[in-house]
Order: structure tokens, then sequence, then C-alpha cells
């Protein structure tokens, strides 16, 4: 019971407690977490247990506590917007289908798998078209990976925090479990000439979304995508096929992939221009900064899970790489004045979310939280100060600095810039 | 490209490639998958790239070629039954919380979860009632695990071979990624009597389904679920709460969780006496045969998924084992005359679904398909002839016996015994 060794326990301002602290006994049950058992509760039984419950259904139903996203549609442009992850409301790594986030440029278009096609052109052997069922048949590859938009957390940059929740901030990300084929199979058949650098992927989108992307990214752990949790694609998600590229920024993980176009050089496309480049404070813009930072989260607590009363809990939330597996996420209860290693969940599966926790006892004062991530190269998540430091006023593209959640006495939790 | 070199790629009767062979080239084209491109392609855009997509939702919708899970009610008994998971049309490891399985003995209870209460009593210090609020307020623990159903593939005890896909076969089994409480820390807090040796699990369903585990389970890695798949279990997993057994038969992770008591003995409960106990051809019954076995099957080719035209495809399916991970899967296409290593997916998990396949040429004869998968404990799936003698005639509890797909020479496929 870590009430009898608190004080031997703590590892960092502020109330944090070694990380494999268990919060048992005399800490919960001193925050009234715990009921002297009722003599009678073992024979009474609930309304439940008496009547006959409902019967079998094909698809199942949501729980009448699921979440749901949050949307944030694009008014003048129609079909653009985004909904995004609950994040705060889930637990886990892997994102529920109907959860994950979207980000679409002109709406979610229906098409046929039947007559749906891809081509790989450009600099390449011969060209080649492949229909879904010829996908089907090649040896397929299965991996946990995050996507995240670019865009995501870019209200770091706005000059006095936003008042959202977890979700609403951060919540242009999410994690499945993917399973398509390897795009260095379909670029070997294709035979690549050897000039060729780039490759261009367009979507059958309205927005005809394009992007740009290294061959090498495209021959190294690239996928098309044809499954998210066992399912075949969701419409939302680019049915019937998707490119996948783990760990770089998800806009170019292309939907409704109808084209591949081997280059020399990027088509500096609309989505790589006139967006998703990030305006250094220089007045230089860097391009094709694909792939996403180390980053972590706190979600709870956080905006909108206010505390009602001082005493043990978890501190607890995802962290996530482009470049590889989180090595080590590190905790503040006192604004970065001292921290202490969170545990991580396993397995810590590269460019997939990893969960964190720590145990925090609050006595009651002012706090204020941040979580800072290192991944297996050793990048370590920057503090806001640096990272807005770096980039033009107003630059909120792939925003990976740390967040901060202030708690006040009486349990209020705001966003903070500390 | 396979074909090439596809003498030198055999490594087992009937077709059987090496495990790391790519099919790719020629070996896909020489059976008519590819296409040479059509000049015109690149600049004729699709229907879906004139007019704007359909518009952001706050839960997702389906896709057009979403799975359905296939229902066995029981008509004598009302509110019991299953309904399977549609193994052979998903991919990867996940299933969809709307594709779980479910088995119910007296239909789905609608509990609200302000009221329900866990009661932990019998030989304890301090019997203690844990309400959902507070265990929501506990270190939090995530894993993938696969729930099986004891009874699932009984059939396979049947004097003939049943004719159905691979999941209405075997799709009493689902994996997911749960997160919870450890039952360790809720019983460390009651304080376990020196006397107690089993757990009498109770659910607040109208079957008041009550099953008794071993004290040594409890406190291993027993867990009371909360969330799957990110979400809050849903009502047909036993929300608000349902205990969670790593590798244990499936009715044993007793949902609706109501009440456990530490007990000296098994309670003896209908569901462990005259229920979910095997019969040996001996005439004595083994109870509590509690962990999964070790087992695998194929679910691309099945029944079901005729073939369409000779040439190379995979052969990929699950294996799984209640005691650990899986170390080794072998597959046969001449009915177990010769046999060949199959690739793993990684990771492989404990006591979760692992993935494996292996590249196979058709050459257009008769074929018979196995999987025999190995655990990291040593132990072996055994054949079906073996494990049909263990037990008395129609047994058909705990079945991990190898499953065998005949192949026609029209590409037909029948479940058989070989």
């Amino acid at each position: 019971m870590i009430d009898d060794h608190a004080e031997q326990e703590l590892v960092a301002g502020g109330g944090l407690l070694h990380r494999r602290a268990l919060l048992t006994g005399g800490a919960l049950s001193a925050a009234g977490v715990l009921i002297a058992a009722r003599a009678a509760i073992g024979v009474r039984s609930p309304a439940s247990m008496r009547v006959p419950g409902a019967p079998l259904s094909v698809g199942g139903h949501p729980g009448s506590g699921e979440a749901i996203r949050w949307i944030v549609p694009e008014l003048a442009f129609p079909g653009s917007g985004s909904s995004r992850t609950p994040l705060e409301r889930l637990q886990g790594t892997i994102t529920p289908n109907g959860l994950h986030f979207e980000r679409h440029h002109n709406g979610v278009p229906a098409i046929d798998s039947a007559t749906h096609e891809l081509l790989v052109h450009g600099l390449v052997r011969q060209p080649l078209l492949f229909r879904y069922e010829d996908l089907l048949r090649y040896p397929r590859h299965t991996r946990t990976l995050f996507i995240e938009c670019s865009g995501n957390s870019g209200t770091i940059a706005a000059p006095e925090p936003v008042q959202a929740n977890a979700g609403q901030l951060n919540g242009l990300l999410s994690c499945a479990e993917w399973t398509g084929v390897r795009l260095s199979t379909l670029l070997d058949e294709a035979g690549v000439a050897p000039a060729a650098r780039w490759i261009q992927a367009e979507g059958a989108d309205a927005a005809a979304m394009t992007r740009s992307i290294p061959l090498s990214i495209c021959l190294d752990d690239a996928m098309i995508a044809l499954f998210q949790n066992g399912e075949p694609l969701r419409a939302a998600q680019g049915f019937p096929m998707r490119l996948l590229l783990p760990g770089i920024e998800g806009n170019a993980s292309v939907k409704w992939l109808r084209r591949l176009k081997l280059l020399r050089a990027p088509a500096f496309s609309r989505e790589e221009t006139a967006k998703y480049t990030d305006l250094l404070a220089t007045g230089r813009a860097e391009m094709f900064s694909l792939r996403m930072g180390v980053k972590s989260i706190i979600l709870r607590p956080s905006f909108g899970l206010d505390l009602r009363a001082p005493g043990y809990r978890e501190i607890d939330g995802l962290a996530w790489s482009g470049r590889g597996r989180i090595r080590k996420v590190e905790v503040s209860a006192d604004g970065g004045a001292s921290w202490a290693e969170a545990a991580l969940d396993t397995p810590a599966l590269p460019q997939a979310l990893t969960g964190f926790r720590i145990p925090w006892r609050w006595s009651g004062g002012p706090a204020t939280l941040m979580s800072r991530a290192t991944d297996e190269t050793g990048a370590v998540q920057p503090m806001r100060t640096a990272w807005i430091g770096k980039y033009s006023a107003g630059q909120g593209y792939h925003s990976n600095a740390v967040q901060s959640w202030g708690v006040d006495p009486h349990g209020g939790i705001a966003h903070v810039y500390a």
C-alpha cells in the first residue's frame, strides 16, 4: 500500500511517484474509493438477472458510453474538413474504425472496387494496371501503425492556449492494424527506371489529392492498404485502396489511390506547395518535411476531465514517433522543473502509438502537467518555446512540442503555455 | 520473379514454396493478373473525381464490403446461442468490436454503470465493493488477447465433415486490445485468506453465469476488462465490466461481472459440471480443462472461397495458444505427407492471434491443405485422429485438432477429414 511508503516513492516534484508504484489499498481508499461490503449484496440479484436479455445481432451495437468524433468542417470549402478521434475517451492504442480521424479535401467518394484501377506508370520498364481483385492475390503484409495529420496539434502556435480537450487539440491522430500489399512488390513488377527518384500519388476523389513521395520511402516500408482492423477499408478511409506510409504525415498516405507516377523530381502539387510546408522564422520554408516527429500527449487528466478530489491517481497518455519506437517518456507535474520516467505499455511497436503511465499524488495545490518523449533514434520532443522559435508566427504544421495542462486548486484543468 | 526459380523454391509436396519466396512478376502475370496499361488511363478521370464526395460523420459508416457475423441461436433456449466472427472475411489479427463473437446463455442484459457493483468476498480479510467509477481510478493495464469459446471447432468431432466456411466452423474466436485493471490488484486490497484456492465468478445476466477459476490464474495475468479496442465494453461484451483470463476458455471470462467469491474448492456450478467438461474415451471426464490448446486454421483458401484457376497464391491463416506465443506453423498441401514452415506475422504476442502465410503454386490437381502450430512450450497441434481418439464419441469441447481443406481439380474446396 503506497501510503505507507509515499515519501520514499516520490521521484519528482508535484507528487510524481515511481512508475512501478502501485495505487492500492490505503492510497485509493483514502480518497473514498472503497466501500465496506453490505451484508446482503451477494444474494440480492439486480434486475438484469430476472429477465432474459437482448438477442444476438449480426453487426453488434455500440455501447451507450461510446465516444464520437468531433467534426471540424471547413465551411468555405464544401467536403473539406476533419473529424477528430476522441483520444481522451479511449484506452489502449487501437482506434476503432468508426472513430479513426478523417481529413478530406472534397468529401468521401463512393468507389466501386470492381471497376477501380491503380495505374503505375512514368519512369518504369512497363506501365501496369492493378485491379482490386489482383491485389487481393498478392502476399499480404500486416502492421499496426499510427496516422497523424501534419496539421495535428497546430493550435499550439496560437498566441493564447486554445481551451479544448485532448482529442479536439490532438485527435488528427489514430492507430490501426493495417493489412495490404508492399508497394515495393508492385514497383519491382513495373521495373523502376534508374532515373526515378520520386513517386507522385493521386487519389480518385474530387480533390484529386496529389502528393510527391521520395522513392526511397516507397521502396522501404510503404504499403497499399486494403484492410483496417480486419475489415475492408471503409469509404472514408480510402476504399478500395490507399497508400500507407509508416511514420509519414497523413496527407501523403493518399486515399482512393488511383495512380502512382515515377518521376525524376517532385511534382510540386498544390498540397505540397500552397499547403503542408513549414514557414521558418528565417522566411524560408521547409518542404517535404514528411516524417512526423517524436511526440507525446497526456490524456488523463486533461481539459474537460477535471479532478474531483486530491489523492492518488494515474497520469496516462500516448507517445509516438515517425522514426521508430518510443524509448522513454518523462512526465513533469511542476511545469518542467523536475521530470520522472513513466512506465511504457508493451509491446512498443515502431511507428505505432505507445501508452505511458505514472502514479501521481495530487496534493490539492496548483500543478502543471507535461510529458516529453524520446524515440529510439535519441530524438527528444521539444519544449514549446524552442519549437515555436524555429518557425514563422502562426506556423502550425508538424507540431510536436510539449503540451501542458494546468491544474488549479479546485481540480479544474486548463490548457496552458508553460 | 519466382517463375525463374520455381523448382528450386519448392519446399514440400503439392506446390508449397519457401515462406520467403515472393509472388511477383511472371508468377502472377502468368495467371492473368496483370494488364498492360492503356495509354489514356492517366488522364481519363473517373466519375468520383467530378463531384464532391459525402460529408463527415461523427461515428463513421461501415464499408459496403463489411463482413457480418453468422448467428447460431439455440431455439429451445431463448437468449442462448452464439454469433461467430467471419474469420475468412477478415485480415490481420484485431477483430473489430462489432464482429467479435458472442456466446450468451440468456441474452444481453442492459446494465447501468452508475449502479453496477462488483463484490469481492468469501475468504478475504475484508469484503469489498467496487463501483465502475472506482475501477476507472486504478492503474490500467492493456493487452492484445484472443478469446476462444471452449466449444469452438467442436464439429470436428462429427462423423462426417461439416461443410461450412472457416468462420462458421471456427468463429467462436476473436482477438482485441483489452484495457482494464489487474485482478491481483483488487485481490491484494481485499486480502486473500491463506485457505483460498479458487474464485467463483458470477455475471449479472439472467443466466447468472457462474464459473470457478483457480486462484493461481487470478493472481497471475487475469484482469477486469473495461475497454475493448479503445471503447468502453459494448453491452454484448459485458459492459460495464468483465473478467478476462488470457488463454483460458472464453466461458470463464465472465461478462457483466458482479461477484468474485474466494473459496477453498470449486463451486461446481452448472457451467462446469453439466457443460464444459470433456468426456474421455475411458468414460471419465476432464473438468476445469481451462487452458486452450495450441491451434491453427487456414483461412484462405477455405470452404466458400473456391480457386478460380491454377497458379501462384498465398495460403494464409491464424495460429494461437493459451500457453503463450506461437513458435512455428507448418503447412501441408498433400494431406500431411510433407510439411513446410510458414512465415509468421510479427509481433507474435502471447495469448494473441498470430498470422501465418506461405506461397503456394496450385497445379490444378487435387490437394489437401492442413496447418499445424507449435507454441513456445513445445506443444504441437494434434492431428484429428489422435485428438478424436482421446475422447468419447461426439465430445467437441477444446478441439484443437488439425483441420483439412480438400481442393478438387475444378478449384472447389470442401472440409475433409484426412
